[in-house]
């Protein structure tokens, strides 16, 4: 492959600019050509001592910029007195100031929203005033309306007069006479249009749009399909009040498929890197003593075959590989289910069609994996542990035909059981796992040790 | 709560129009006001007939419009002739046509790209000549772009013209005079731009960029940072040859989390309703066919325990809980590296301090769980199994013990493989799952039944 060509460094760049011995304004303009994203990136390189320069240098619009690509900015918001630190929340997009409001502890966050602008303060309020799953708290309150009696020539002025203070501009808004959402006008159309177009005539009326109290992981998939730039967020009673970005809905579809990535693992939540061993544990116990005693359900199933195994131990070797095959094909169909129910709305017959498609599934893996189980375990049992031949084939043969068993009843079990919580309203990948291991776990025993002592122990008389 | 405000089905309203009794020029008119998300989304409910009806009342630059919204517009752009269909896909974002071509055979390929316009079918060849890993894959020819030397007033001329045919205009792009990249314009600036103000002033010359054969899942993070409308992708020369959107920035992470997601559940990728049952087996079998050799070589070790369960068979019954218990630890281990190793770089202090914590984690949960198994255990064989309550509680300490030393390892172990895994550059997602199953068991059956056999047997006699 042709050598790749070298990627520049801006953010490293950026720091020898500040490092450099180039006057202020200097050193202002050479930044200015630069991303706010490397800027933010070169700026948490920085010393405190550096940063409270540069907040001086940079003022409060560039720094607002800036912070809303920092990862956690209320640590460097700390560093800003409290009436600067005002300045900077007033200057940044509302959902990203009540991010960072929401970090803060109560008494700063009070301070702080007493000392914002009256526009700001507004925003800001609202925004914080809806809960963390609801679409109000991700909207921004930053975007551009104009009414809809307006001809092309006021719309354009109007849009260039809002553009200084709004930049999510690729969607222009449009209420009617009684200040309620009319539709909206893709920029595009407005900037194409010539001055005797009726502006009416480029406006979509029949716009998609989400509701301030609709919860997040129920409309994301929907409004991702629209691939816009932004989705208006409307109340009840049909007021505009914010918009979803398209970043925002990144973030969002980021954020549910690392739950769902998280849960399928038996956390409760996704972890990072910051979190306290507290914080980490909260979030894996509750899965594992559900799951430690339903194991303990399991095992007191397996005494009940506790003579099968005093008579004939070498039957006990293979059970893990059985509950551990079982366990793997039962994550499968899990997985599958989970992103098939999250992507689409299934009807009846299609429903079906996935259950017996994945018993089908787990059938043709476990015949294929059965016949190998049955030729390598019955050689190992024959000439290793040197067992007449006869003896180790029927051995092997229960350990294969319980494999495959095992692997149908799995994947069977991997696709209802999550059907089933999406059906009553739970969500499938939190509650879906500890049950459906511990299905798969006493399906495969009792088909093991039953089949076991069935045929070795009653019929063969193997003893 | 409140009750929500019905939503309009708008693909409903749609349907209505389609088959009400309206001229023809009528219905045109009430579905422009739709977005061509809905409008698709009816048209996927039409008959075949009714379809074609509309194929000829839309024309070819809505039909593309509404075919880039379709899940497999494939199957309906063979519903047109051959030169219909092309004009369609001239009209298409070339990335969107690339992708429908992508999935058709090849001599209907050969032919529809022949019937091309020049344009079009120069840069649908340019995106077919890409990789499917690589960036080029996914740019889209469709953005604005002016040269550097002209004024504000001109260029604003340039975008009113070319914004006609290109739609992701909310970044303009700038060469230089030897038509390389230079920088960018944030469409806002340009709209808020005086006309005496220099052009120069409001590109970002050290705009981020991405090449053209870079692999998407090296760069998506770092591009999603950015959170711009587009990212420009330029050659090894420094050309600029297209434009990832915020929308192929969506699609390409949930791809990526998708892929990520399936792997962890033993996947080699993501699957669909849409696949077969061959398709299927091929994605599910390869990970089972190593985890069965896996088992058996987990299997052989435990045979070598053959003995203490022969004389001490109470012991098997808790073989399962303990290695499902390893399992799950695990697993949650693995699922938070792995978004730690996906998210960011790590320094050899921090990879230190994720292992360290993890098993501090893996600690903490297991002496909370070895003691709640000590305890139930422990009443469970004197109880139940009407054991002495000596012997049952010194069985349930061995369960107890080899539980939290499992644990930890299991935790350490499930940090550990992914990291070296990244490290020597094979996605940890992939490899790791049968690597930490397998170790794990491993070292919970040679703790447990070590334990048992030490302890149980060797010291106290207890047979």
């Amino acid at each position: 492959m042709e050598k790749m060509l070298k990627k520049p460094d801006y953010a490293k760049e950026i720091l020898e600019i500040m490092h450099g011995s180039f006057s202020e304004e200097d050193m202002l303009e050479r930044i200015s050509d630069y991303h706010e994203n490397d800027i933010a990136e070169a700026f948490e390189l920085l010393s405190e001592a550096e940063r409270k320069r540069w907040y001086r240098m940079f003022g409060p619009e560039q720094i607002a910029e800036i912070f809303s690509y920092i990862d956690d900015p209320d640590s460097y918001l700390k560093e800003l007195p409290l009436d600067e630190a005002a300045k900077v929340l007033s200057y940044m997009d509302s959902d990203d100031a009540a991010d960072i409001l929401d970090e803060m502890d109560h008494s700063t966050q009070e301070k702080l929203v007493g000392l914002l602008d009256e526009e700001s303060g507004h925003d800001i309020k609202m925004i914080l005033s809806y809960e963390d799953d609801e679409m109000g708290s991700r909207m921004t309150t930053n975007f551009i309306v104009i009414h809809n009696n307006l001809t092309i020539r006021q719309a354009m002025r109007e849009l260039v007069q809002q553009a200084g203070e709004n930049d999510n501009i690729s969607t222009v808004y449009v209420l009617d006479e009684n200040d309620k959402f009319y539709g909206a006008i893709d920029l595009k159309d407005l900037i194409v249009a010539r001055q005797q177009d009726n502006l009416e005539d480029i406006i979509s009326t029949s716009y998609p749009y989400v509701n301030d109290h609709e919860k997040v992981d129920e409309c994301i998939e929907r409004i991702k399909d629209y691939a816009e730039d932004s989705i208006p967020v409307l109340t009840q009673e049909h007021l505009l009040i914010g918009v979803i970005t398209a970043v925002d809905i990144v973030e969002a579809v980021d954020e549910e498929m690392g739950d769902d990535y998280a849960k399928l693992a038996g956390l409760t939540a996704e972890e990072d890197l910051k979190e306290t061993t507290a914080q980490s544990m909260k979030k894996r116990l509750p899965w594992l003593i559900i799951l430690l005693f339903l194991g303990m359900g399991v095992s007191s199933v397996v005494g009940v075959f506790e003579t099968v195994v005093a008579v004939l131990p070498v039957v006990m070797c293979f059970q893990s590989l059985i509950l551990d095959m079982a366990g793997n094909v039962g994550t499968q169909s899990l997985a599958v289910t989970i992103r098939v129910l999250m992507d689409e709305t299934l009807s009846t017959k299609q429903k079906f069609g996935l259950v017996v498609k994945e018993m089908r599934v787990g059938f043709c893996n476990g015949l294929f994996l059965g016949i190998l189980a049955f030729v390598f375990i019955g050689c190992y049992i024959w000439l290793l542990k040197s067992n007449p031949i006869t003896h180790a084939f029927v051995i092997s043969g229960c350990v294969g035909f319980s494999l495959m068993t095992a692997m149908v009843i799995s994947s069977m079990v991997g696709t209802l059981v999550p059907m089933f919580f999406h059906k009553i309203k739970i969500d499938p990948a939190v509650a879906s796992g500890p049950l459906i291991t511990t299905i798969n776990d006493l399906v495969a025993v009792i088909t093991y040790y039953g089949l076991a002592w069935l045929l070795l122990i009653h019929v063969l008389q193997m003893v």
